[in-house]
């Protein structure tokens, strides 16, 4: 049986919020490393006989170049941010908003005015780098746009590639991970410094405002996604919203929450207990607990090469056998983990449809089991793990104690 | 001259939060409207041979179906929340983490279970609505899936759309009208709440933050998009995030910001002076409003029928001359306006390339000139204006004053 936490964690339990040397370290890591992942990116080109690649992800312009947009920003931004990069240059587009911006952030990279109407400029843009055969992220440029493209400049081949940047990104560098265990230790000062306000008759949504605020002035530059705060049947819905619903004694209080810190993500899920737990509740938990041990088993057996290397699909095998073998198979419709880092969710991942390759190394992944009872009740428990075969070792990076614990007595 | 603010502003004085009450009526009343907006889609399918309606547009399934994503989440929904709406049927795809909220949401909807693999339940999605020509949203939908689409149904023919749920939404409802307006006072009222902690040495992301803190616990659901907050020299950066710099005296200090209610947004710019205004920023300041209110004065006579109907165009030139008149014409890259509801931008458009129809009616837009001056300063003022000719009239939605107003002292 799960062991009982046996008091409230307290924030001073976890590290402490980042400081200026580290965001200055992190900065100048960021611009170390980018030749590398230029050169990682590059020596793709001539497998694929391009000369050029036109990427348009939010994620990739920030690793490649250092232009950086807010979550969501990229929905205003017009073209600002997408860029092209040759064999031997790196052109960040923006327009007039993002101008001086772009200057500052992406030193190394020739920053080239756009409008909203991309084929405009096309044309001259790849001819400026000498393009004939340009790679284009496929499945983030859209229908319309890749149309536009090939009638600006019709000579200019538009090859379709997908996943190389994800691939790079899954395995980390170690300025990535320290900022990805810094985001964690974010997210668990803050649960540790709310749990003494869980009390019943509070809501969901002032729960969740409560949460953020802590990450928020507590180290992070954002969340790494809306604080999901679920109580008592809510917490069936994996992606449900908080809601004004009261916390009550007796039932489940599910927190998915994650930080940013200096780009990077956190991403964690706690289902705590509010008073005395119903025994379905615990059951429950047991469950995914056991769930969530055995994937986490494996992966630590193949990173300590106890085992032959693990792929995604054996981590998520081994918690969702747990799962099916207590009888709630169909409660469990999610996949077990994710990676992390600039995205909440990238490469690479635990489940039932993930790639039979081994998992790539260093990297930071979720191991998420959980089960759904709808109408009733939920229980998900969410970690970060480092998996890293060269150090032969798995690391929890999210500190917050995973065992049943009760708040709001 | 512009006057000047007699005095700083109060939450008071701008309307209170909307109340359980308003966010059930407008809840009716989304779903009262849902039949015309779906018939007003629907009737564009004859013309164009189509017989259903694939989108993926977060703000589209929530105007047509009640389904809604948070911000953002639509990056890690997978396929969920995309929809297929035929002559007579509804369909909202959901994974297992969104089967719930969604059948709730969405009650009119058939909800059908998705992965994150669209192309292996489309040639049973079309078949089962009896689809043999698709609209699809083509400016959204990818490259990549888009042939993924083709090639798993290839007699069912893909025929790009785009633009009809957004010129459907560019007319406002009343109900729709009322949640913009509930927003823009929330962001009066957040605004006003903070003016008096505006000091010399506060830093712009502690005062975003706090600006950020008084809408969402002042009636948001969220904000309508991340808080600028920029001071001196970084007020030349159109779309600058917050950062460490302080607030000064003798600088401007430039908030861009808006709150979200019940899934409607608002939108405002205020420059403010942080003590005794430079005769640099207050020459840019008296510009910039001289070209907004040529602006407002310009679409108020063409609601009001004293002149021919405007479009964006007209809008953006009234502004425009002002600025270039002045010299600095330059210095202003953006558009003046844009409309605002489920999304942030949206039409519609106030620019140099908006369309040459007249301005829809009612409808709700910003007027936001700026003067943007590198490493020096920058003003931009914006304002939300009720536009519509049947009642003949133009109404400013943003409250707070945009006289000179002088803070921190």
């Amino acid at each position: 049986m799960t062991s009982i936490v046996p008091r409230l964690p307290h924030p001073a339990d976890f590290a402490a919020p980042p400081g200026a040397a580290d965001l200055a370290r992190w900065a100048e890591s960021d611009e170390a490393a980018r030749p590398a992942r230029l050169a990682r990116l590059r020596a793709r080109f001539s497998a694929e006989g391009i000369d050029a690649y036109f990427g348009i992800r939010p994620e990739h312009v920030r690793y490649l170049t250092g232009f950086s947009l807010e979550d969501g920003e990229d929905r205003v931004a017009g073209n600002s941010g997408r860029f092209l990069i040759s064999g031997d240059e790196v052109v960040v587009l923006a327009d007039s908003r993002y101008r001086l911006q772009a200057g500052a952030q992406a030193p190394g990279a020739r920053i080239e005015a756009t409008t909203y109407d991309l084929g405009s400029i096309w044309p001259a843009l790849v001819k400026g780098v000498g393009a004939k055969r340009v790679g284009v992220e496929g499945g983030f440029v859209s229908h319309q746009q890749w149309g536009e493209l090939q009638k600006a400049a019709p000579d200019v081949e538009l090859v379709p590639v997908a996943g190389w940047i994800e691939g790079d990104r899954a395995t980390k560098e170690p300025a990535e991970i320290e900022r990805i265990r810094a985001a964690c230790a974010v997210a668990d000062r803050a649960l540790a410094s709310i749990v003494r306000r869980i009390k019943p008759g509070v809501t969901e949504r002032e729960l969740a405002l409560a949460l953020e605020w802590e990450m928020r002035t507590g180290g992070a530059d954002a969340l790494a996604f809306g604080v999901a705060c679920l109580t008592g049947p809510d917490a069936a819905l994996p992606h449900g919203s908080p809601s004004e619903r009261e916390v009550c004694r007796g039932q489940v209080l599910l927190f998915d929450f994650g930080a940013m810190v200096a780009g990077y993500r956190s991403d964690m899920t706690r289902t705590l207990f509010v008073g005395e737990p119903t025994a379905r509740d615990l059951a429950i938990y047991e469950i995914v607990a056991a769930a969530q041990k055995a994937s986490i088993e494996l992966v630590a057996a193949s990173a300590r090469g106890d085992r032959p290397a693990a792929n995604g699909r054996e981590g998520d095998a081994a918690a969702r056998q747990v799962i099916e073998a207590a009888g709630h198979g169909e409660y469990f419709g999610h996949g077990t983990g994710h990676g992390i880092g600039l995205a909440t969710h990238e490469l690479p991942s635990l489940s039932r449809t993930a790639s039979e390759d081994p998992l790539p190394s260093p990297t930071v992944f979720s191991v998420e089991p959980g089960i759904y009872l709808d109408d009733e009740t939920g229980v998900r428990i969410e970690d970060l793990v480092l998996y890293d075969t060269t150090a032969r070792k798995l690391e929890r990076l999210t500190c917050f104690p995973s065992e049943v614990l009760v708040v709001g007595v």
